[in-house]
């Protein structure tokens, strides 16, 4: 695209005015564009203009899928094919309290099927799957492909972070898009995730979209729009595809917090755990059952994940994987040995009635100002602090009960937490008319909806 | 908008956003984020997204004239206040054979009024007012303000290019809007033309805006809606403004190059020269005189205009400016003084018939080839070279008969010339059903049209 490219006759500058003119971009403009901003050639400010350009003209479902392969191909994409299984992922949009991640990776590596999942950490006021795997003792989510691939072989689950390798164009257009306006853009949102999820080298994958006050979309249609794209531009690349449009209007369980959220996990794995986590673990369980071919229906699989649970075969994957990427596998069985917080502070209810709802972003952001999350990318995690509700949205409290423990280690940062969390609760003197439900939609194609 | 200017509390990421969502930004966060690119606190790549979301969202006219406003005093704003006469000037959007500049500055200041006009070069297929008079021996267009001010005392007008210290912030946002496909946007053309115009200190501007096949700006609806944008804002900005919407179509006058164009205002300036440019310049001097306050009406300033040209003291005026600026003022009395290129060649016609169209852009981009103007931006231009035409639009023509006159220095660009001129000729057997007007439309206050 500078003059050393000039070769391939496509120019940076008539790829903006394309996308600026709402003409659709070929796929080899599209490629000509992402590699040459890869290798530097094309400068920051050309694909700024780019990025503001797509996300008020939009891109069509064959851009979206040409832009999300190039991304894929600007680094490693990874190989398992050689493995005997089908390779499954699940992946969430991000809420507060969701850790079903730890949950259906033993589960569905259990129930046979492979689990490479490469997560992230903590992003605004969502938790990150890699800050509370570290709240384990000793877990290394920092290993190389090849030991990612031994320990994939070995349990049939591992979970690390995005290397260095992995969509290098994801990263640098991620963060351009974060300083320019763009983030919102749905077009850009699913070739950033589908870029770097489809490099894991899977067959299938679930999408875990949340809605709601502590989702990054609130509006259901905006997150429906997404979901759509998602699934369609993984199709369009080959991949067996489904989205669960769920609920993210409170926390998910009860538990939020790192080493808080582990301990809520390992109750889910030893057949415990409150019923809204425990049903979306067995839902997209049973999803990544379907895709991954290893069931015939949504009933089989929900069936066959309750059963792994009972028996403690996904408890004893999770252990497995805990000791071979370096953790302590004693703390699966005794939380003690993970880390705590100093003090506790009970936040409770200023009158009798019912709890009508949950401001679901706040809390997120208490959880981050305790220390549970980062207040600037330079930030180090506490993994001991966060809290634990009591009470969730319909159910009825007293006077001065408690409606959630906070867990914390400064107390300026616990005054500022337990202010944000206070205003967090709408307690009314009638329940909610109506409980939303945990699944509002699902996406996939037709054939497969149970 | 950096962290070191965080105490504005307006931040670049939040002006963008602004304007991605349509919202109207305020003079504070316009200033801001013009002041904090100007100074380098914010990087290229922010001001680039913001450019695009701009030429897609569009401006109102209270943003348009903030940007235009801050643009403008991004750097030096000349203060002439303290000279006696009103100051005014006019400015073209460009064309081919446009070299009404050369003639209005002495006319208008012959007529009492003071004219410090800055100009610029030749862009893409259209001729510059710089490279014109830089083909008179010894003339000087960069002249330090002191010596501009000197000048314009002296004989009432002065004509120089742009300083480094006028509106360095347009500098900067035009040379990133070139390579970022944001150069079409009627706002941001509005606040680059005017912030450097206003920056000459003048009471009054006319606006001559050109439409047709040679304008950069060829749909007259979209060259309509630029002239009321600019005059809005001038007039917003406390300055009497006009602008006429007129035809350029064709080349105007016979003459394109610059020593060429030189010849032919000599011509006008001595009485004779062809009608259309004749006449635009007595219209436009005359919307000067209006706008300056020297006359009450339009008629009155055609009739001036032409009592100073046939009375010489406008050429008079041109000799005294051509002089004080270092040129050889004999020049203008003995045009053979003037570089003359080494070869002639006659575009003739290939049938009889009428001239009923010209491809105004291609022969502007023929004269570019032949040396007149810049293919790239470090080339340099040839004053002698470029086309005489000898026919109009409408005009009869006979089998073999000369259409233009070409004038070269290279045998090689004179064949790229020749083919690209000979196709700009259309001759129909009949003559053009009717001929464009010579000014389609006059915006302006309604008191002001006559």
């Amino acid at each position: 695209m500078s003059p050393s490219s000039a070769s391939t006759n496509i120019r940076a500058i008539d790829v903006i005015r394309k996308k600026r003119d709402a003409t659709e971009l070929s796929r080899a403009e599209i490629d000509a564009f992402i590699n040459g901003y890869t290798r530097g050639d094309i400068p920051d400010y050309q694909v700024s203009a780019w990025l503001m350009a797509v996300l008020l003209k939009g891109m069509t479902r064959a851009e979206t899928a040409s832009l999300t392969d190039a991304m894929l191909r600007s680094g490693e994409v990874l190989d398992f094919s050689d493995l005997p299984a089908r390779k499954v992922d699940k992946h969430s949009t991000g809420g507060v309290g969701d850790k079903t991640s730890l949950v259906l990776a033993p589960v569905v590596a259990a129930g046979g099927l492979l689990v490479p999942m490469i997560s992230g950490r903590g992003l605004g006021h969502t938790g990150g799957t890699l800050d509370k795997l570290e709240s384990i003792p000793g877990f290394n989510v920092n290993l190389p492909v090849a030991q990612f691939r031994k320990v994939l072989e070995r349990c049939g689950c591992s979970m690390i972070g995005q290397t260095a390798e992995i969509a290098p164009a994801d990263r640098k257009i991620y963060a351009l898009r974060d300083v320019t306006g763009t983030v919102e853009s749905p077009f850009l949102i699913c070739a950033s995730i589908m870029s770097k999820k489809l490099a894991e080298g899977i067959d299938g994958l679930v999408l875990d979209v949340k809605t709601g006050s502590g989702a990054f979309m609130k509006n259901e249609e905006d997150a429906a729009y997404l979901a759509e794209l998602m699934v369609e531009t993984g199709e369009r690349m080959g991949k067996k595809m489904a989205a669960l449009l769920t609920d993210m209007d409170q926390p998910l369980g009860y538990y939020a917090g790192n080493s808080l959220e582990v301990i809520e996990v390992i109750e889910v794995l030893r057949g415990g755990g409150p019923k809204d986590l425990v049903d979306l673990c067995h839902e997209l369980a049973a999803w990544m059952f379907l895709l991954g071919d290893r069931l015939k229906s949504i009933a089989e699989g929900r069936q066959l994940s309750k059963h792994l649970i009972d028996s403690g075969k996904g408890l004893e994957k999770f252990r497995q994987m805990v000791e071979l990427q370096g953790g302590n596998p004693r703390a699966v069985d005794d939380p003690r040995l993970l880390p705590k917080a100093q003090h506790t502070l009970e936040i409770t209810s200023p009158r009798s009635g019912f709890l009508t709802a949950i401001q679901c972003e706040q809390t997120g952001i208490a959880c981050v100002i305790l220390g549970g999350g980062r207040e600037r990318k330079e930030d180090s995690v506490d993994p001991s602090v966060g809290f634990v509700l009591h009470k969730k949205v319909g159910d009825q409290v007293s006077s001065g009960e408690s409606l959630c423990t906070m867990h914390y280690n400064s107390e300026e940062r616990a005054a500022r937490a337990k202010a944000l969390l206070e205003a967090s609760f709408q307690i009314g003197e009638a329940p909610p008319a109506k409980l939303r439900p945990l699944i509002h939609r699902v996406i996939a194609k037709s054939g497969e909806k149970n």
